[in-house]
């Protein structure tokens, strides 16, 4: 137990965000627990890493990440002053909460969902409230208004259930509402095209769309994101930002991935095919599988089974899935979908582990 | 004019942070405004990220830079959870400001010092005061106990004055001052040996020190600095920063620079004999130079000569220095000591601006 400190309550009180288990580089496991593409980045990402000279290290960076914004810009056809880049969408959801959330405010977001978005409130001082899905994962609209939020956060695709909820939802909830709707599309790449909210901008200025490219671009350890919304909403969350907030390696990268389309959209398409197939192994070992537009399943285990035991006994295999102990959670695994290998591994993982345990 | 938005109105009414100019690479410009060194990172560095492969892209860093850390306290003979890394030492000051600061609360400062205290003032919906220095810029210890702060900031050595206060202040300081007393070591590394806070922090547990890597390591574009303080401040620190806030090439990078001390510190010495030199030279033209033990000089034009004319007219010979259009700054200009060949066109463009002055 350490002795307190001169730290706020509010922050002495709290926990800090859980991530998932990173063994080191190196320790042979099958991986499938925080959502990583199962590929490389583009190898155009390696060449200009490769590039870089002491010349861009030394000087400060671009503060507006110029070059990506640009590139970006041309992919999603938005003006580039549409955008803002981050350090990882994490940066991007903490900039968008000092922008819009005042101390003592309230967050709203759907249950369950991204974990980080009560911890962001409690670092803002702000109170957060979950609101309970309706059935099949819609919005629930009148929930969510009901709780008179000053910022309402929704993941689409949601996290950890891997579902979407279609645009007219979130066209209807951004007008009823006045106030800050985030719409967190970390896992976009692997939905359907037509998900996005980016185009619902034009039409309704209080929409944030932020983007990582931790999981499409295979991207987590570079640390790159960014947001999308109207010019005057940008420019507020530019004077939050950290000056300097985005290196001159990860722009330079981060700009050669998101150049790079052929290549991404080739491995989502890998992946929207082994998602399939994991999907279809798992229901035929009597999992009950929510039908996922992520890279990830949500899968409720067969009813003889129990969750965290599940959970425990692929890792004693050396596999890694994430498990919640939350309510509405704590009878299901979530299963990142990994290369064609590590997919069999899991089914071959969990076929053992479920004839073990009826053996039993 | 843009049109307004749903941010909070501390935000809405905040002017940004302002960076100094950054022309493109490859402008030709004698670049003296920004305090970056003017040598190129340890050749390691580049090393280090040359071998930078695919599989530490796609995966999630090490949330804690486990590796910096550890190099980092065998360096500075402390233990390694005294230490907390960042995305540059800006995001350091953010962190400590959240975790310590409360909303509605005040930071004190001397003035004056790092324009950044007070946009990270109002970001985080705190008040800002600013406390002049006493005769020959030493402590203001009891003005700035009475102004009942929530924290005091103190960069130390300060920018833009480049002036030392002796470690028995700072221990005097925090002594009699119960909140966080966060000093800023951006320009540590140009100091003379014994400045450093750090060995302050074992015997007064409110002491947060912030470091950098931009300025001694010739990092500026890499966005890596750090903190060391008590091993349950830095606890409650750790909760409150992003969970990925430092990338996987920016550990090894940063790990690489600080592991190689003997090219850190011949670089700091050069810098600290040309110091010498500009400072010599400035003050046979006429100007009035504060001692620095920063790799900048701040310098009061001569009596006939314009703060602001000075500035503008070595811009107009490609060359950029800083100047502050602020109380008790007007008639300076900070210049940043450069190479050799970058202090002698510095030294020859104001030899010539004065002449012309002279002459009309």
């Amino acid at each position: 137990m350490l002795p307190p400190t001169f730290a706020r309550a509010s922050v002495t009180a709290m926990h800090g965000y859980t991530p998932g288990e990173q063994p080191g580089l190196g320790v042979r496991v099958v991986k499938l627990n925080t959502n990583e593409l199962p590929f490389p980045p583009s190898p155009k990402v390696i060449d200009a890493i490769r590039e870089i000279d002491s010349e861009s290290l030394r000087r400060y960076p671009d503060p507006t990440a110029a070059s990506f914004r640009a590139a970006a810009a041309k992919v999603l056809g938005v003006q580039s002053d549409m955008l803002i880049a981050g350090n990882g969408s994490d940066d991007i959801l903490t900039i968008a909460t000092r922008t819009f959330v005042p101390p003592g405010g309230l967050i709203a977001s759907c249950e369950p969902s991204y974990s980080l978005y009560p911890v962001l409130s409690a670092i803002q001082e702000a109170r957060h409230v979950g609101v309970s899905w309706n059935a099949n994962y819609t919005l629930p609209i009148d929930a969510l208004l009901a709780t008179n939020a000053d910022a309402i956060y929704l993941a689409n695709p949601n996290a950890p259930t891997g579902t979407v909820v279609p645009l007219a939802s979130i066209a209807e909830l951004a007008q009823k509402f006045q106030k800050l709707l985030l719409v967190d599309e970390a896992y976009i790449d692997f939905a359907s095209p037509g998900t996005s909210a980016i185009s619902l901008i034009e039409s309704h200025p209080n929409i944030v769309v932020s983007r990582s490219l931790s999981k499409g671009y295979g991207l987590a350890g570079l640390r790159f994101g960014y947001a999308a919304a109207r010019v005057n909403v940008i420019h507020e969350m530019m004077k939050v930002k950290d000056s300097y907030n985005c290196d001159a390696i990860s722009i330079l990268a981060a700009t050669a991935a998101i150049e790079d389309q052929a290549y991404a959209q080739a491995c989502w398409a890998r992946v929207g095919e082994e998602r399939e197939r994991v999907h279809v192994s798992l229901t035929r070992l009597g999992f009950s599988v929510i039908p996922s537009q992520t890279n990830f399943l949500l899968a409720t285990v067969p009813s003889e089974a129990v969750g965290r035991e599940v959970y425990q006994g692929l890792k004693q295999q050396g596999i890694l899935v994430r498990f919640f102990d939350k309510p509405g959670l704590s009878d299901k695994i979530r299963i990142t979908i990994g290369s064609g290998q590590e997919n069999d591994a899991v089914i071959a993982g969990l076929t053992a582990l479920l004839e073990k345990q009826k053996a039993a």
